[in-house]
């Protein structure tokens, strides 16, 4: 049997947030190293609380957790996303009180340390939030980005925006971060709305996961019912997408996904388009692209790798 | 019968343009009383001299023709688009010398001037290029805003550009013009990509064309056949989409398309998105949403309506 | 005697222009063939209703007088400058009523259509107010850019603005219209804050003016009190600074300034700096430079002039 | 007597960068517990070098030294400036080898670490390059923001800029992280070129450096020959103005500089103005200001304390 693979998950929970940890803490095909937080979904504050006691429900107990930036490099904090999120950035959920303390050091400090300790090309960055850490540990200690194996995130958007019509909540944040990370010559999957729309938890999804039983999956049930609810109210979806776990997926298992290499950047000075990314689906990338946007989803498979890795934290 | 409906016709000629023009004079739906043209497909001195011999092909005697702008309002001149349009701007396709003289006002003035003199309501400005003489028009009369019918253009795109990811090459090549254009209250419908790369002149309508065999067809079987030929070296398109038209044919018969009401702005600020037309298709337009964008096109009767309108010039 | 210079005078009236043209009213050296207005200090509606009442008082009946644009080229209008000008523009002095009929062309094809009648090298263009007609006129016509002799404008600042650190009111008003004429390759003469600040109507200099004794130096006295008030109300200043009047001063007598080739660009993207003139005074102005700054004034002449061409009028 | 006051010296050696270290370092007044590098005058392997060559040479065997941000956090990095510093960065001027290991964590991390350890309030950072490091430490750790002493930083110009009419250049070099030290609420002190244009390094000071004739007296001697003769080639000044070290004599005696508390920000977005810091020297700064712009300096008394400086280092 092949390794786990090493990820670091740089997270704003938040509901899907909140999946993407149970998703790959669940999953032997990947081993959390370290569990870093950042502004986004909510607070600084509220995230890091709502990530300290999942990973606790999720018998994360032996990694390093630590809060990351508290707002973006350079344009003020936008709007918390309480309309999807609650006042908690969970509200709804059960969860036990938190008992792991946190790491001292701040989220970038602790990626540049993980990334600088491990073999080289052992580690992959999924970011789920806000890029505000990965950007500024890029920036802290450049060297991280040939030592990493890959960038895989949720963000982004080829075709249409949710918090504009270009833009995507998680880029919108924090422009300037998302403009670092995908112009450095790392590895970048873009898992963006274009894929995560797919994985839309509709009704059926949600009754499979309540019927497993156990505590974990009490509380996914409750995050999909309270996501659920919150898109229906603020977009209208009969079925809330599940974004963030879709990047954790891509890692696990790429088969589930169409990729396709394309050139991305992010606009950083325009007025209306602010923090999209732009992708240039015209025309065939460049040879040695480093850029890819993941497009097309096997629903029916990502589901079944949810449901089972849920079952499998126990 | 109804009158016809009175438009001012502003283009750059450049193949789809003189495509447009002979629409617009072979149908008895609309009648141009203006002319007037502006730097783009290729210079304003060639793209005049292309529309005096197009009109006088078409049979258009009795219109004033002015030329227009020579640059963009505010920044400097992109490059023409000759490998499209050739050097001439219509490389390939026979034209007699022109021998209508030119009207020597400024195409902005003509506009205003013609708008003014008609009564109010009547006249609709139908744009093929850049939107450098509409903005001018209506920086330098703003009682002309109300006194038009409407604005059907053809410019933009809600999901995909040409000349970058984002940007049509009408709108990039003057942005802030289309900024002004799009933000003033008169209804605009803009005839983008989405709708004219449905238009696009496969070999059975060339060959439609070319046996009609009037000298005007002739003229724009070639037009076609060089269009098609240049557009498949330059993006690989295996039938090129004649865009101008499209915005012509709106005014003749809107039935022909899909229009639907959308927010519609242009990003004048951005690196990567600058001439983007921002349209915001993830919800309903709100109540009294002046920008309209034509998304579907019934195809087989716009080639039925270009067809017969250049037999018909004769 | 030489023939005076024709001036066409483009202003938002104001007391400052106000005085502006009872200057070149009343002085033989220049002859106004046009008088053009734009909204800036107060609205387009009641700088031209002033205009016209002081062009009454000034005895200049037989000259055309066009009202220009009602809101700058791309950005929304700022605040007009009631707190310096008052509702009217000209609170508190008395003029009487309009007699004059405005010519009917827009001011930006007045500006086109004289210049163009006029044999080239002969009209010297001053703008006062923001520059939002000659821009426009210049994008209208270009040919007039190698036509006229020259600019000569009052506006911007080498060091230090006015409505921001950086900004001068008439620049700051209409950036984008201040950049198309100082890139146009006309000569360019920036009579600025660093110039008309020396230029300050101090009490000896009101007194002056009233003793004359005239009903258009009464009105002048009027309008230098007037200013006098708001200006220490606004600034702290204790003699306001007569801007407008400088520009026209250096044109009937350029001895009057020194003033200096440097290259002069308008700031239109800044976030802290739009408006700003920036001007590189470090080092010698490179070879056929057409901006120009006006940097010190000789103050005992200037108000010698402005004195007597008051008491000429008569 | 007091405490030293301890200083970060974050820098990129650099003549005047290398006079700022033997000023601090020969000073009882204060005592640096942390020197960091940054990219600017010089690559960051180049002043990298040069701090540790030239820490040996001040006798600062017994303080972490660490190397920094090899570039700008948002745009990529301009040119070095090697017209000035020549090279190597410090061409001309002899120096040891370097026998001080490097810390082996980033410079800003190195900032953060200094300034959690040691009591709030008793820290001071002093920058005398672009502050790509001051600005990543912030955003690394907030809470450096309220525990540092203050910052007294060289660059920026309230008046005239050196590398742009209206920019310093190590604003200009790394705007944006400028931008977050001006904008965090920490009092800021901008010694900038209306101050240090006033530091000219003189032929008698040059003279009165070299006849002290120690080892560091002789090498701060050759850096100031170098200088000037580089200064003299690029802006044609008799005389080099001595920009960092002013910084740190600001710590040591603030009694030497005249200091205005003044609005300042700096513009990130203008296309002829970026890297300007903008004041407000028009008027008052409001209440609680915690920027300020150091205006005026007592020359004698600065070469005096730089003189014997060199001196004490021995």
């Amino acid at each position: 049997m092949t390794e786990p693979r090493k990820i670091i998950l740089d997270c704003d929970p938040g509901y899907d947030d909140a999946a993407a940890i149970l998703l790959a803490a669940g999953s032997p095909e990947v081993k959390i190293i370290a569990l870093t937080t950042v502004a986004g979904n909510q607070t600084i504050e509220k995230v890091t609380s709502n990530a300290l006691r999942i990973a606790r429900l999720a018998g994360l107990s032996d990694i390093p957790i630590a809060m990351g930036a508290k707002r973006p490099i350079i344009r003020p904090a936008v709007e918390v996303c309480a309309e999807i999120h609650g006042e908690s950035g969970l509200d709804g959920a059960d969860m036990p009180e938190a008992d792991i303390p946190l790491d001292p050091r701040p989220a970038a400090q602790l990626i540049v340390d993980t990334i600088m300790r491990e073999p080289a090309g052992t580690v992959t960055l999924v970011p789920t939030g806000p890029l505000t850490n990965i950007a500024l540990a890029a920036r802290l200690e450049p060297r991280i980005v040939s030592r990493v194996k890959e960038v895989v995130l949720m963000g982004g958007a080829c075709k249409e925006g949710n918090v504009s019509p270009c833009a995507e909540f998680n880029i919108e944040n924090d422009p300037e971060a998302a403009h670092i990370v995908f112009n450095e010559p790392w590895k970048v999957t873009m898992v963006g709305l274009d894929l995560t729309y797919q994985a839309r938890a509709e009704k059926p999804v949600r009754d499979r996961i309540q019927a497993i039983g156990t505590k974990p999956a009490h509380f996914l049930w409750q995050v999909l019912e309270a996501f659920a609810k919150n898109y229906k109210a603020w977009r209208g979806f009969d079925a809330p997408p599940l974004h963030d776990p879709c990047a954790v997926a891509y890692v696990i298992d790429p088969t589930l996904m169409e990729v396709r290499p394309t050139v991305i950047n992010v606009e950083i000075r325009g007025e209306l388009t602010s923090g999209m990314t732009v992708a240039d689906l015209r025309r065939p990338a460049p040879e040695g692209c480093h850029t890819f946007a993941a497009l097309k989803l096997d629903k029916d498979r990502f589901w079944d790798l949810m449901a089972k890795s849920v079952e499998r934290i126990g």
